[in-house]
């Protein structure tokens, strides 16, 4: 299998999938499109049906996009736990990964993800504090339900903390600081040996990103 | 088990894993939440942990969002073929559906589902016009590679269907007429009699949403 990936500095997509890769331990091969180029919209056009990274190629097969490729990891490698075996917990981790691959607009567009830096704590806009309220609350209650046998939402780490990851990276990089439970949580996904790798990837790269540095 | 649903007439996200249900015939009851009313927020708040609908209820556990909930309906009904069944195939079809799931965001926004009505064709913006060929060109695609056993994007209906019917809708309210297999497979999806029943269903609605209507 090999995964096309955007580059790890700015591509919160690619990161989720790639930690699944990495923390269940299947092996894949990868390949780098750096974002905002001149040739990254061909370069994603070839590499993947929808444009978008990630995409996934195993054999003939190209699977796209982050949610998509982390159901084929885990219906292709069942001894694998990628999602909760214990179907109400599984359905729950369903539950919180779709809200993230579908919503939290405010936070995305306004708190980019930038893994390599940190800014000083700013006033946030009050949809994107709705945002981080709701993410807040969601941790905290699977933490409660679910999160007994680990540090994790649903105790070991599954594809909802993967999906939560790039937020854990948005909330260090502009000091938005968890209560509760997510507290703990945060620290322990930034903690993630797999993360801290992408991280340090991500600060050997030299693509800049035009769009985003403008902004910083 | 009991589905929260948004009104008929509106709720796209709503009439997806309905669809599922009722193509599968798995019993469900279903509970209606007007949308854009003085308490809806609040119902919607009760019924569902984002404060969005759909809802699934089955005994104490509550699934949320779309996605998550046909998934939960496909673990859970593993006798019924809610995905294609070729792995393959499937993880096409998770891929089709996740593209929808994130995205199109230009054609949801500008073309907003109303089922119950029909415009004079009006020129597409170049972002709603992109979303639609890359439906139609992804359409086609899994005919092509994927539809020989039915007139569905994976042959039989599958939950890939059911997460762009509100398309197909969205098509026939604005005049969209997509070309080559694309045309044929919109025709089935519209003649589906689950969708007509959730039309006729939408036409005995009396709410209004004034934001919409505003904008017809």
């Amino acid at each position: 299998m090999k995964i096309v990936l955007g580059n790890k500095a700015y591509s919160s997509w690619s990161l989720r999938p790639w930690l699944v890769l990495r923390h269940f331990g299947i092996a894949c091969e990868e390949q780098v499109i750096p974002l905002d180029q001149p040739t990254s919209e061909a370069d994603l056009r070839r590499a993947s049906p929808s444009g978008r990274v990630p995409a996934l190629l195993d054999g003939e097969l190209t699977v796209w996009d982050s949610l998509a490729i982390c159901e084929y990891l885990a219906d292709k490698f069942t001894g694998k736990p990628l999602w909760p075996a214990d179907p109400a917990a599984r359905a729950v981790a369903r539950s919180v990964s779709a809200e993230m691959h579908s919503g939290f607009t405010a936070l995305r567009n306004h708190l980019p993800f930038k893994i390599k830096e940190t800014f000083d704590p700013a006033p946030l806009l009050p949809e994107v504090q709705a945002d981080v309220d709701r993410i807040v609350a969601l941790w905290n209650d699977c933490r409660r339900r679910f999160g007994k046998g680990g540090p994790f939402l649903f105790g070991p780490f599954s594809i909802a903390d993967a999906m939560y990851a790039p937020v854990v990276s948005r909330f260090r990089t502009y000091g938005v600081k968890p209560q509760g439970e997510a507290a703990a949580y945060a620290e322990a996904v930034w903690a993630l040996p797999e993360l801290q790798a992408w991280l340090e990837e991500a600060r050997k790269e030299t693509w800049r990103m035009k769009r985003y540095e403008q902004k910083a």
